[in-house]
Order: C-alpha cells, then sequence, then structure tokens
C-alpha cells in the first residue's frame, strides 16, 4: 500500500503510524498491528493507530518518528504489515537460558534501534536477561552491537579519557571538577552525562545552569580538538540508541540487570572513542551498590568487559552513604561546583573525591608518574587552571565564562530543618535528601533542592540547622517540607529512640 | 488536574489519554506516563499522547477506553499522574522463582483489568511465568482472579455442561455438531468460542456463516435457559479480560506457557458457571499437543486444576495428525456442519469425533448410562434431533433457521491441486493447510478456504485431484497457489525422496 505522509504534532514516546479506518479495513491492518514504513532508502517500524485525524490515502507519522528519521509532508511512502520479527526467537532462547550468539544479538540490537521490537518484546528481553544473565561474551557484543547501531564520534586527539559514574549517591558534582582538571593537564575528555532519571540531578542538569549541554557530535568535535575536553548532555546525540530504549523499559520494571548495565555505560564510551576510562562506583548505604563485595564484583566485570572492548578501564570505589559535598540540586550544586573550581577550595568530600579521580586519570593518561596523580590534579586545581580550563568549556559550549558562583539564581522560598537534640551526626538518607530534593522540584526547577549544614560525624547542638529546602514555589516547598518532617533524613546518635514503661 | 473529556475518534489496542502540549508541560506529563483518570466512581488508567488534537484544558479518550468505560463528551475528569504500580513487585518476585500468595495474583489481575500495568509490564509477567512457571495453586487463584474481575453469567438451569478444544488442528467444526446433539438430549450448555487467531476459521467464525454470535450476556441468558445452548463468540463478552490482555502479548512473543493456558480456558469456563467440563486435547503431529505423553501431563493438569476450582473436568484426547472432515475455512466448515447435522450423516474423521465428545458429555451430565453415551449421541444425531436443535439455536440467535448446506456462499475463484505421482496418502500437514486457507483470505473472506479430496491413509493414482482452493479474489487465489505449490501439503507415499548416484 502507498500512501502521502502528513505529519501529525503529537508524542507517544512510541513510533505510532496513523491510517483512517477506511483503509484500515482496505488493508487489513488492526490497531497495535506493525508496520514497516519505506521510503526511499529509509525504512522505519511502528505501531498502527486507526483514526480519521488522517484522511484516507494519507499516513500520519508522530513527532516521535520524525525526532529521528526525515519525513516530509506528503511524500510517497509505502506500508507493509510485518510478521513477527526474528530476533523473538532468540529473546526466547534467552528464556531458556541458553547462550545468545553474537549474530543473534545483532539481530535482537538492530532490532531495537529498527523499532522493529516494541516495548512489549524489550521487556520479555530484559525480563530474560534479568532472571537469566550474560555472560561476558554475550555483553561484549551486547555493546559493540548497541554502540554500532548508532552515531559514533572521531576525535583527532589521542589518548581519548573518560570517566563515569554509576551514580546513586546524591549532590555527585564531582566530574564537573575533574574533566578541566584532566584537560587542563593536556589529556582528552570528552565527557557526556545523563540527566537525572530518579536522582534530583544528572550531570547534565548541573552544567546546564551555566552553560548549553544539547550539542551536536560535530560541535563536540570540534570543541574537543580544540579545547581537549567538553560537559555535554549525551541524550541529545544519538549515541547507542538501543540502550536509551531499553532503559526505558527497565525504568518502568525498576530492574537493572547487570548484563544491561555494563552495556549500557560502556556502549556510550565505546561510541564516542573513549580508551582510557575510569569507573567510579560509589558504595555505601542508599547508594546504588551498597557493600565492598559487591563492588569489587562490578569492578571486575568493568575491567573484564574493557578488556574485550579493547579499553583500558580502571575502577575507583569511592564512599557514597551520604551526599557528596553539601548541596543536592541543579543550580545549588552548580554553584558549590563552580566555587571549588574558582577557589581550588570547597567541601573535604567533594574536593578529596574530584582530585582521587582525576590523579587516577592523570596517571592512566601518562601525564603524572604513578603515585603522584593526585598531587598534580590538586596543583591543577589550587593553581586555578582547572577553572580557565571549564571556563574555556563554558564558553566554547555557548555559555557566559565569567559566570560567578553568587550569579547562579537559588529557589528563594526556604525553609531550614533544625536538630531536635543535640549529638553526633550518625546517618543522612541518601534516598531521602534524593526525594526532598525531587518534592522541592528539582531537577526541573533548576533552583529547588536541599542544602546541608551538617555532614555525618559532625557535632549538633539542639536547635543547631541541618538543612535548608529551596523551592521555586509555595507549593513546592510546602510538599517537599512534609515530606521532610516525615522521612527525618538526618539521624542525630542522642536521639531517644524508644521509651519503654510499665503499661 | 481537571479536564473536560473529548471522545477521540481513534484506536490505538491501548488506553490513550491525549493532554495538550502546554497542559503536558504545566502539569509535567511525558509521553506514555501513566495517569488515573477519575469521574465520580469510575477510575481508569492510560498512557499519556502529548499532541493538539485537544485543547488545552480537554483529555481525549480514545475508543478503546470507550468501548470498556462509558464517558460522556464534555464529562469533567481529574487527571493525576500514577507511580510504578504495586504489582510490578510481584512480578519481579515470579522473576526471581518465588510462588506468589493468592492476594499478590489478585493485585496483578486488578492491575491488569485497570489498566495500569500495561504490555510492558504484562510481558515482563508472561516472560518470568514462561521461566519459572507456576504451580497449581497460582493457577487456581489466577483463574479465579481472572473470572472474578469480569462478567459472570448465571444460568438457572443446572448442570451447566462445556466443551473446548486446545485447538490447533485445521477444520475442527466438530462442537458445532456436538453442541446441539448434548443441547436435544435436554442438558444445558452454553458454548462460546472464540475467532481464529492463527487458524483458518475458529469456531465463533464458522457459526457466524449462518447465525449472528455476537450476543450480550443477557441475551445469552434468556437463548440458554429457553432452549438449553447457545454457539457465541466469546470475545463480544466481557468475560475474564486480564485473559485477552494477556493472550495479546503472548502472541506478540509467540509464548504460550502452561499455566497462563490453563487459566487462560479455565477462567473463561469459571465465568459462564460450567459444572462438567470435557477438554479435548488434538494431539499428532502438527497440532498443539504433538505426544501422547504431552498430552496425557496437560489433562492431568486441567483434571487437577478442575477440582480447585470445584468444576468436573474430563478430558479427551483426540486424533489431531491432520485436518478434521475435509474442508478448512468458515464457510467450506460451516456447509460440512450444516450437512452432517441435516443428514446425520458425514466424514468418519468429524462424525466419530463429534460423537465421541458428544457421548462423554451425555455420561457427564447423567443423561447417558457409562459407556452408552456414543451411541445415545448416534441416534441423536441421526434421528434429526440435533438438526432441531441447531435450527433451535440459529433462530434465537437471529439467523435464519431454513438455511441450507446449498445457501452457503463458498469462495467461486478456485484452483484444484493433483497428485503427481500414484501411492497412499502418508501425511497431510496441518501447518501448510492452515497457512494456504489463510492465503486464500481465511477467516476474514468467510468463501475462502481448502476443501480436501483425500485423507491419510487413502490411495491416490497421479493426476488425481487431492484438494481445491477456494477463494474470493483472483489476487488471493494467486498467491494461496503459489504458497500450495511451495509447500506441497499432502505427502504421497511412493515418491521419489531422494536419488543418490556416482558423483
Amino acid at each position: 500500500m502507498r500512501a502521502k505522509v502528513r505529519i501529525l504534532n503529537i508524542r507517544s514516546g512510541h513510533f505510532d503510524v496513523f491510517i483512517n479506518p477506511k483503509d484500515a479495513q482496505e488493508w487489513k491492518l488492526h490497531p497495535n498491528d506493525l508496520v514497516k514504513i519505506e521510503s526511499g532508502k529509509r525504512s522505519i517500524y511502528g505501531s498502527v493507530v486507526i483514526g480519521d485525524f488522517v484522511e484516507s490515502g494519507e499516513v500520519g507519522l508522530s513527532l516521535d518518528i520524525l525526532d529521528a528519521y526525515q519525513f516530509s509532508e506528503g511524500e510517497l511512502v509505502s506500508i507493509t504489515p510485518s510478521e513477527t520479527p526474528e530476533s523473538v526467537r532468540y529473546i526466547k532462547k534467552k528464556m531458556r537460558g541458553e547462550k545468545l550468539r553474537k549474530v543473534e544479538i545483532e539481530t535482537i540490537v538492530r532490532d531495537i534501534v529498527d523499532r522493529k521490537l516494541r516495548n512489549t518484546e524489550i521487556s520479555a528481553l530484559v525480563t530474560a536477561i534479568e532472571v537469566n544473565g550474560l555472560d561476558m561474551d554475550e555483553i561484549a557484543a551486547l555493546t559493540i552491537a548497541m554502540a554500532e547501531t548508532g552515531d559514533m564520534l572521531d576525535i583527532d586527539r589521542k589518548p581519548i579519557m573518560d570517566v563515569h559514574s554509576i551514580g546513586g549517591v546524591p549532590g555527585n558534582k564531582t566530574n564537573i571538577i575533574v574533566v578541566p582538571i584532566v584537560a587542563a593537564a593536556g589529556l582528552t575528555i570528552p565527557k557526556t552525562s545523563s540527566r537525572a532519571i530518579t536522582s534530583a540531578a544528572g550531570t547534565a542538569d548541573v552544567v546546564e545552569v551555566f552553560t548549553n549541554v544539547t550539542l551536536s557530535l560535530d560541535e563536540i568535535k570540534r570543541i574537543v580538538e580544540k579545547i581537549g575536553a567538553c560537559l555535554v548532555w549525551g541524550g541529545a546525540l544519538n549515541l547507542a540508541p538501543a540502550d536509551d530504549l531499553t532503559i526505558h523499559v527497565e525504568r518502568r520494571l525498576s530492574l537493572d540487570p547487570r548484563g544491561l548495565m555494563l552495556a549500557s555505560i560502556m556502549s556510550k564510551k565505546y561510541a564516542i572513542g573513549s580508551q582510557y576510562i575510569l569507573i567510579d562506583i560509589p558504595t555505601g548505604k542508599g547508594a546504588k551498590v551498597e557493600t565492598m563485595e559487591e563492588a569489587r564484583s562490578l569492578a571486575k566485570d568493568f575491567i573484564e568487559l574493557g578488556k574485550k572492548l579493547g579499553q583500558y578501564v580502571e575502577v575507583a570505589i569511592t564512599y557514597g552513604g551520604q551526599p557528596i559535598g553539601y548541596t543536592v540540586g541543579p543550580a545549588l550544586e552548580a554553584k558549590e561546583a563552580l566555587e571549588t573550581l574558582m577557589t581550588g577550595k570547597g567541601p573535604g568530600s567533594l574536593v578529596e573525591k574530584a582530585l582521587g579521580l582525576a590523579g587516577i586519570l592523570l596517571e592512566m593518561g601518562g601525564v603524572a608518574p604513578r603515585g603522584m596523580g593526585k598531587k598534580v590534579a590538586r596543583e591543577i586545581l589550587e593553581s586555578g587552571k582547572a577553572y580557565e580550563k571549564i571556563k574555556e568549556i563554558i564558553e566554547e559550549q555557548g555559555g557566559d565564562p565569567n559566570i560567578k558562583p553568587e550569579d547562579i539564581p537559588i529557589g528563594d522560598k526556604t525553609y531550614t530543618i533544625h536538630a531536635q537534640t543535640s549529638g553526633y551526626v550518625t546517618g543522612i538518607d541518601n534516598k531521602a535528601i534524593t526525594a526532598i530534593a525531587r518534592e522541592a522540584g528539582a531537577p526541573e526547577d533548576k533552583g529547588a533542592g536541599v542544602k546541608l549544614h551538617v555532614k555525618v560525624g559532625e557535632k549538633v547542638k539542639e536547635g543547631d540547622p541541618l538543612f535548608t529546602i529551596h523551592a521555586e514555589s509555595e507549593s513546592r516547598l510546602d510538599k517537599a517540607i512534609i515530606l521532610a518532617r516525615r522521612l527525618e533524613p538526618i539521624k542525630i546518635e542522642g536521639m531517644v529512640l524508644q521509651v519503654l514503661g510499665n503499661l
């Protein structure tokens, strides 16, 4: 069947293909049927929606399709019903616990990118992998297939360094300090980051406070070849697109099977051409990884996968039992990071972590002798060279390099929670802090978040401020206060836990 | 948030909730987000589609929603974002191989019916069950939950008999003969059937050739209480709606895990109030069940499940290695069934199977002594009493009771395939016959299908007709001929299978 394209101003999150009821009947198409849309050399798959938004002889394509593929209004395309994709057989093979061959994994990934597999099939894949796992050969094949079915960056400077935190700890603006240090040392580090999904701020959300993070691969190439670094949003690029589609399903099921997590992270690194990669695994209560044992096992997998991909990987297991620094939320974190870079000083948990990670990268990249990396990193930070580099990054990405921390607007609706007893801070609940910052409006409201006044191990007196909630609206602030009172995220030893008496 | 309902003339196969881009931004809703729509006592869940088909302040509901729930144009409803449903936790429990408690299964089924779980989550459930299975307690809980979350029939005549074929064998119009025999003996048998999904004709498609099969539960109750039987399409009723949603996903994955298959069949029987159920398991090469061992194991499960549900179940393992009777396709099968009922005679494979099944039901229902059921059934068929009963059924359901076999229009574009050699018919490939009939246009084109001229064991001479393809259009006929030549569905012994020589 042939029909004229009509671009529909809708977004459903999937590839929808609108067909007029009359055509659907004639072409024997039913709602949610999979169809192939072909035009010249392009072919994509989508789900049939039957409706009178399009006339007979027209096929309506949603903006989700237009975001990824070029079709023009009135263009003639052919529409063909599609059978169950071949790759469904391989997904079923994984259900039976069998090992998938490289070509089978490639077919699955190709079908995900082509949208031949939809959420229903991807969910079966994710579930089968959750239950039966993937071995290292399968993970390597998946990583490469995910990278190669998307765009790839080829930077004309070697070696390419990279750093990635697996996340889970709030306030982790560390890499905003690491990247300029590493680049100031003459190394190349094209850093892509994600936006917050379940956290209060992803690195991309934080950087966006002082510069643009939505860049094309060509712009990234130009900038990185010129100044050695960037700090951009990976989601704006077509890097390992199969991964994004898989992650959407994982999130729906709140699953994150290890094989997919490894492939997800490393496929983006592979696509960007990274050769020396430092993985940060924040470990501790309330972080993604809670025990050292689990962290070491995960580290081993990253290193082994790196070897299979021809990448040199080191892993830093870092303390993730409480937030990094004192701030959580895009603008608050941007301010803290910028202050640290400007003055060369900042909260111990932030500066020591950043210097530790930067130091490892300097050693990996051969610009600092083994054992001297952290020292060199500190010199770069304290000398102001890292600050000069972040100014270059800000400017090249289209921001104002002379932005001062005090220029950054913070949510001015505030409320401070005070200690109800004296004692020592024995714990700060990561998940509770994240939840309060999100309730206050982060990450969408850039100025929203939480500013801590104390960290674990500090002594507090009754009535001392523990943390301040920042919001951009009163209604958001109120909701966050209610949540904060319920969650009591900061634990002070010496609190009366229970009173027992004669009942 | 509150908005006015706007009914949109679209069908996507899921519950879509259209929101204007401006409202979506203000309400922080993203494409494919799950939202709850509430109005008075009704509440349903749907997926956000952002588009300008609706104005700000309006919420567009698709016909998929309107089919199941009453909303009126302009009605005020509230829209609330919905978190990950609780039942996702239970699905993950099944991924870990744990046994689900009754209340957990009930929550899952309730969430499926409310559309709180969408295909992505249902697919994870189906996959987890495929991998880890369900035990008999879980299957019974699932069956009851599926039935009780839909409509249920309460017929004022006891006992209620039922017969169900698990399918997989083409040309199986048997129950169209069984039902009137059983009802003519004074028993009550409210038979619901399905339409073809992957076959060339479901019982409902065949019956529809001579009468209406889309009836309401109230109409069914009235008819069955009056004449003791009906032959209707189960899909038009809201019986075990969670099952239909689950089956859609199973089909996408071409999976049919046993626990779900048992619950699917038995939940419909439970909802219709059946007390004495005969399950027909066609067994043989190319059928759904290929070996006697598998058939016996499945039979055991049906009987055990019946016990848990308070139903008396018997199972007939029948020969399913070739089509039943000589015809495949709605009109061709309707004609063969009607001829058999009118004359009391017909193809051995059809008559003997029908009498065997009917006989068991007569014995189960206590209207024939043990061992005498088949004889009594034969008397009812040959005496014309079964024909009188089918006429009543046809009339009550709104068809013409005086319809004659020759009144039924058969596709007049025909092509006959002849034997290319002499010998004995050693096999008829069920799947190939089904594929050819479907290629010819069945089940949508009622007159399309295949008429066999030979069955397994018969002697043929070179040039004898083997089967005739019927179609309603030349183009369909041509496609079916090409497929028939490629598949060669009828195997004749004596064919040269292989020639080996000196190479």
